[in-house]
């Protein structure tokens, strides 16, 4: 989708223009890879959440996994935190971020039966201080022991930090978590069927296990975020935000410096847009552990987001018609860069991170689990046969459907 | 070190500075990085080339690893030459540099059980087209099948490309390595003694398992080594191949682009450059596979260099006195950043990238089953006892030293 003036809702904003993903060079379903996938005929023959393959240690009751994942492009917000407040703290998150994406992931799969994580750090030594990494160092060590409580056990085994200032403007925070899982806790999301129902699980607020109040922003649409709501003053500053390449003009449209709490947000942007991705694993752990061989798929919405679904299903429609209210953070981002409401949904999660598809009953029994951690979740919809996959989101305002 | 005049060399380039490492924001041993750890208290206890950790599978005689290293910027070599030439194909061998310099790495440890690869590509999608992410992709089958055939096996498990313009200028290309090693097929360069010799391993020319010739630059000092070699005319063109903080006039000092073949070069600068880095692990598995015991270290000159054993030894004195010259490619370099004798062998392999220490007679044993491989392996040193650790190397024209 190209960049297009929105004149209706210009009244306004009459200089800016409605941002996508696409027209800040970023793709919500990747469709262009995939594609390179199958041409290389490499598209996994079996739809797991993650890839797994034959057990690195010769078990025939296991499946090995290696996944790769990283806070995106979040380490911007940390670093002009940093820069406007002098505050490295920031940085640890990016650390909670890249163990939480690929930690989520590896338990849509099911129980893992042990992880070890490594990280890969890139950095800009000339802007990002050794402190800072420092920072995300302590932060793995932080996040790992939160969840080593309740019984989420992650060993850390160090990782490498390459300083690449050619190549990168300021920070990218990577992880990759590897470890084993018995076939018997497998959960194949091609057990989703007509008549499931779905559990959506909130991707904010304060849960018992958390120790701060979160966002819910995640580490998916981070290009996105950033553009519609930081300040085009920052490139005066701090050039390295952005690619020189873009069209300096229509980049950064938001009204706000990371310091700034504008309503409905009760606290910073700067502390909002890097608050880091919750993970989901200690609720998944309970509820696995009592439910597993009723829970059909369980699915993380990163990229794609509420279309993410569509990669793991055959001829069912996914109807979401009970969604929540997205957490304020997302109106911000859809005012600031007069967003698409389709383009939203597929860009963020929206407030719900993680669901579950199973029958109406466990469905009840989930959300009590979920509660007594006290992360909020939703029946947020149901399936039903179709003639190919599809996901329709009702909404108040508007309905609309994603497809392959 | 700063950028300052070298006024006894000034005669042929005037308006030229001595290029250091870390006069363009990259640092040769990490000294910095390392210095965090210990702060940390994440030092690894036992100094092994890489980090293990107990069995995943929980078996006491086993140890698992997992280890991240990429193709550095490598890559903005392959995209200036697809700029240039419209040829992808020089991406495919990022994927082959990241490959090895995991796998090389590991083999350090001795042979490993198993070793499975997950690949990270970070990319600006807005100037690296979908076509190159599948050369790279098509460049790890194409590796692992290479090796393959000398009996190392490296199951490919998938990876992540991410979109994220706004941090990464051009192309990033890293993968992980995880795998299993048996306690009794450790290496442990503790073990490294006065009286050992040292052998050193060709990083240039042709084996018998390469298709290609090599330049020996392998995927380490890439920063230092494009600022020397290629002109500053091409940031009019491609201004995202720099760090546009650094003084832009101090950078890319070279008289050369891509496609230009310069005297003592038979191949392009372009090629030369992004010469796939080579791997040693069919060679260290057959002298392994023999000679285990007698090895007392195995050493992957990457970062650090020359002064990269440093961190494995103790009260010992490595001196190198045998060095061949290095090969072409390391002249060009220093003459054209003229760079200090001393930077070159602490950033570049200067033709010798891999060390194994061991007595005399084995030493001669190791030459013969490397030179049945193709690949030329030469004594160029032996070690002695002293107060502490250092390196000292000894050239016909001048001896320099390597402290921690």
């Amino acid at each position: 989708m190209d960049n297009k003036k929105q004149n209706s809702h210009s009244h306004n904003l009459p200089d800016k223009n409605s941002l996508s993903y696409e027209s800040l060079g970023a793709s919500a379903d990747k469709a262009g890879l995939h594609q390179i996938l199958t041409d290389l005929n490499m598209e996994a023959k079996e739809k797991l959440f993650c890839q797994v393959i034959p057990d690195i240690a010769g078990d025939e009751d296991y499946y090995s996994f290696i996944h790769c994942d990283g806070a995106g492009t979040k380490g911007i917000i940390a670093y002009l935190w940093y820069k406007e407040t002098g505050d490295t703290s920031y940085f640890s998150r990016l650390a909670e971020d890249s163990l939480v994406m690929n930690l989520d992931d590896v338990f849509c799969l099911g129980i893992p039966d042990k992880i070890i994580l490594a990280n890969a750090i890139a950095r800009n030594s000339r802007l990002i201080p050794n402190e800072a990494i420092k920072a995300v160092i302590q932060g793995y060590e932080l996040a790992s022991e939160k969840l080593k409580k309740y019984g989420i056990n992650i060993e850390l085994s160090g990782g490498e930090t390459a300083d690449c200032g050619d190549t990168v403007r300021t920070l990218l925070v990577d992880a990759t978590a590897t470890g084993r899982i018995k076939k018997s806790n497998i959960i194949n999301p091609a057990n989703i069927t007509a008549g499931d129902v779905i559990v959506g699980f909130s991707s904010s607020g304060t849960t018992n296990y958390d120790s701060h109040n979160n966002s819910g922003i995640g580490s998916n649409g981070l290009t996105l975020a950033r553009h519609c709501i930081l300040t085009n003053n920052y490139l005066k500053n701090y050039p390295e935000i952005v690619d020189t390449g873009l069209d300096l003009k229509s980049v950064y449209q938001g009204d706000y410096k990371v310091k700034d709490t504008p309503y409905p947000l009760n606290t910073s942007i700067g502390d909002a847009l890097s608050s880091p991705t919750r993970s989901y694993a200690p609720v998944l752990k309970a509820m696995l552990e009592e439910y597993k061989e009723k829970i059909h798929g369980i699915i993380h919405l990163t990229g794609g987001a509420h279309g993410k679904v569509l990669r793991f299903i055959k001829n069912l429609k996914i109807i979401k018609d009970a969604l929540p209210s997205p957490p304020p953070i997302f109106d911000l981002i859809k005012v600031g860069g007069r967003v698409q409401i389709e383009e939203m949904y597929r860009v963020f999660n929206m407030g719900i991170r993680l669901e579950i598809y199973t029958d109406a009953v466990t469905a009840n029994k989930l959300i009590e689990i979920s509660n007594s951690f006290g992360l909020n979740a939703y029946l947020i919809g149901r399936v039903e046969s179709d003639s190919k996959p599809n996901v329709e989101i009702r909404l108040n305002e508007v309905n609309f459907t994603y497809q392959l």
